[in-house]
């Protein structure tokens, strides 16, 4: 393992963390919340100062990068980016530390679960670090250094699959730099669309800023107990919109740019998604239209929940733990599917359902024909046996991880029911946020003890950087030296 | 595909069922219950008229028989043993048709699900028919049609494969016959010492043949609405003893009758399959102590419900669904578990977590190191590539099957809550047979709708024969003629 070039990552990544930080210590400064404003300047001094000491230390650096330091570099930026991002808010003392942790680690991985139950007492600077996370979380920061450093090493590729979610990874342009590139102008394009179109619904800059960073990292921190209810039903079709755009594969965008729209309207797994979202819309519509007065109603809250669910973004207008059996069960059900891959949404993503069906299809026609050769396609390309096993294996070790979460929490919590822990589970592993029950859309995680909630802190880095980086931390083959 | 061959072993199946069907008929008798006698009777007549009359007509049939014929014969064959044995229900007016083949189906899947409310105003006969399709369907119909009649074609290991459970089918000795055989000379004699001990432990010879049916094939029929909680503690603990060893591999016990101990104390699976008993056990206990006075009531209780849930039978002698959350989270995951492949138990199956749980760690390494050859061993011995993909595609199929049964239960119930549906859905494909909520362990499954009633009877199948006979049915490639 090449530890100088990981550490020395590590410090470039903490340091465009500390300068990110100073947007939210301007904001403070705008709304004159001095000792928040200062907090959050001393976070950005310690995260500089701990990634220039790396930075230093690792200097002499030898600048192969292979798999196996892609996932250490991920996997450990990423821990440390959360561990450094927690101090605003354990600094301002505004939470304690597993709070301040599970947090940030939700406002990074875009899960958006909150453990704070009182929003109004929190300053306006640590509000906006706390969403602006989900923006830095959802396209990925390493993402965003190749895109911003001069940097373009042969082992960028590893780091980018590694972060960037889905089964593939697709290259627009055969410099991986100007991919990255690519990847966030689109990102910061369709933002700033949503921005504006939420100042044009009333809201001010602040308030936009932090629901368009919450909708395109598809996160879901807000700044309100009852998330979005009380907002305009122009600014919840809005936000319920762009979910959904943000859960389109970043690919097809591209595709659009250039003027390529007919490629971008072949993409299978574009329908399935639209297609899932128009079923589940209808199905839920039927079985909520006795809870609202007409039909606009009835549409638009269905359409946002079910919007929120599949681009696991987690905001509401409405308490749908109090919705029907059925209505529930749709929303249920897609807490599993997510948005398509190379998006910002999480889950287990539509790519990989529909690659996980042409498998099982070709081992089927394997039984009745033990000799057929098999070739699985998908979007007009064969995809190669060692992604259809990486996608097996991944489903495997997701329902693991889900399973393991769910038996550790019921486990350490006495007094909190199946179907919370279920949701729990569910909720942070495919980065919704919400779940049912205690864990419902107007409530918090603020009763879990301590232990849940550092395993519900993994559960969603787990979720956000899809296993395998974390799991092959604790893998001894990985930090050999060569 | 071969048709005749496939239909003639059909008629072979339903005669074998017709004779199987003259045992209730003549408990019916001693019990004087001559209306039950004459109607049991009369199914048996009409099954053995199907039965013969398909053997007519295929009467020149080819014998080849491959694997796509394997599993037509599987699952047709169950599906027509199920259609046929509801016939005594219906004929005696006792249940209604879509009642009685989802109880039958539940009986031959060794489910133990039951929609009957008031067992005391059945006859004897007919409910020793629905325990006896636990005994038949444990081991399987037609593994006991090859332990009886003189065939032994080169096509028979298809259909032993796709009957008996577990990702891999072992022969114990080069004829097939001679396997299917000891097989079930081993059941029969387990089962005869659990009758005798049953029988030592005061129970009348009805009794004891009732419950040792449900044990020998982790049914979990019996005669009570409470289950076994009015039994004695000697019953219960022998009863649960029983579930335990009926939930281990036949092989080992043929090993063990070899002189084999030593080869048969170093399986794996033997040894995870105690460990997570073990576990589970002490946890439950720890969490339900104070429900229970004493160590010993605490224990035997524990001890009862694990058994009862990883063996997959589904017997009760508390109403665990009463019990503190994390007694009901262990027993929740515990549904997945099941038993041991080429036991009488449903679930997953220990040998498939194995087998899961290695290739995922293969994948790992692959991962780490690109050009690492991963062999996969168990048992001592090397697994190819195609049972490993067989068994993550299982797994993979196994999910959609329990989500798509789920989403239609929510679909078609508008009142039944979320974790009686979710529990519902394990409980049938895993056929354990009762679940948490409005299906728990002293209440019924009455109340579904027909509809949700044809979707559980299908999930029950799906369960006992592991998919893929069933879904080949849909496949029209299985259909061609040659």
């Amino acid at each position: 393992m090449n530890r100088k070039s990981v550490f020395y990552t590590l410090g470039l990544i903490l340091d465009i963390e500390a300068v990110l930080m100073l947007a939210p210590a301007f904001v403070s400064c705008l709304y004159r919340e001095w000792n928040s404003a200062l907090m959050l300047l001393l976070s950005s001094a310690i995260t500089a100062a701990a990634g220039s000491m790396l930075l230093f230390i690792c200097r002499r650096r030898n600048r192969a990068i292979y798999a196996k330091e892609g996932f250490l570099i991920v996997s450990l930026g990423w821990l440390a980016m959360t561990l450094f991002g927690a101090l605003p808010f354990v600094l301002t003392g505004e939470l304690g530390f597993v709070d301040a942790v599970f947090e940030i680690a939700s406002g990074f991985t875009t899960t958006g679960a909150t453990i704070i139950d009182a929003l109004e007492t929190m300053s306006h600077g640590t509000l906006f670090w706390r969403s602006a996370t989900h923006w830095i979380g959802g396209m990925g920061v390493l993402v965003l250094m190749m895109a911003i450093l001069p940097t373009d090493t042969e082992g960028s590729v590893h780091i980018l699959r590694a972060e960037v979610p889905g089964p593939t990874f697709g290259k627009f342009v055969p410099k991986l730099r100007k991919t990255a590139k690519i990847l966030y102008l689109i990102y910061i394009g369709i933002t700033v669309i949503e921005v504006v179109m939420l100042l044009c619904g009333g809201l001010n800059l602040y308030e936009s800023l932090v629901y368009s960073f919450g909708t395109a990292g598809t996160g879901g921190f807000g700044l309100r107990g009852n998330s979005l209810t009380d907002y305009s039903p122009y600014v919840q079709w809005v936000i319920g919109v762009f979910m959904i755009l943000f859960g389109v594969n970043f690919n097809l965008y591209y595709l659009v740019i250039l003027g390529k729209v007919k490629t971008a309207l072949k993409s299978r797994e574009l329908w399935l998604y639209l297609g899932i979202v128009v079923f589940s819309v209808t199905v839920v519509a039927i079985h909520v239209s006795s809870f609202y007065g007409n039909f606009g109603d009835t549409l638009r809250h269905s359409f946002f929940q079910v919007s929120s669910i599949i681009s696991t973004t987690g905001y509401s207008t409405a308490d749908f733990d109090a919705w029907s059996v059925q209505a529930k069960g749709i929303l249920f059900m897609l807490y599993f599917v997510g948005g398509c891959a190379g998006s910002t949404a999480g889950g287990i993503k539509i790519a990989r359902l529909i690659l996980l069906g042409k498998t099982i299809r070709r081992d089927l026609r394997h039984m009745i024909h033990p000799h057929s050769v098999g070739v699985v396609k998908f979007e007009g390309r064969r995809v190669d046996d060692n992604t259809l096993r990486g996608v097996t294996s991944f489903f495997v070790l997701y329902t693991a991880v889900l399973a393991g979460t769910f038996v550790l929490l019921t486990l350490f919590e006495p007094s909190v029911d199946i179907i919370s822990n279920i949701t729990a589970s569910m909720a942070t592993l495919n980065n919704v946020g919400p779940g049912f029950g205690m864990v419902g859309p107007y409530l918090s995680y603020s009763f879990y003890s301590p232990l849940s909630k550092i395993v519900l802190t993994l559960s969603m880095l787990l979720g956000r950087l899809e296993i395998y980086p974390l799991i092959l931390l604790l893998s001894p083959g990985v930090w050999r030296r060569k």
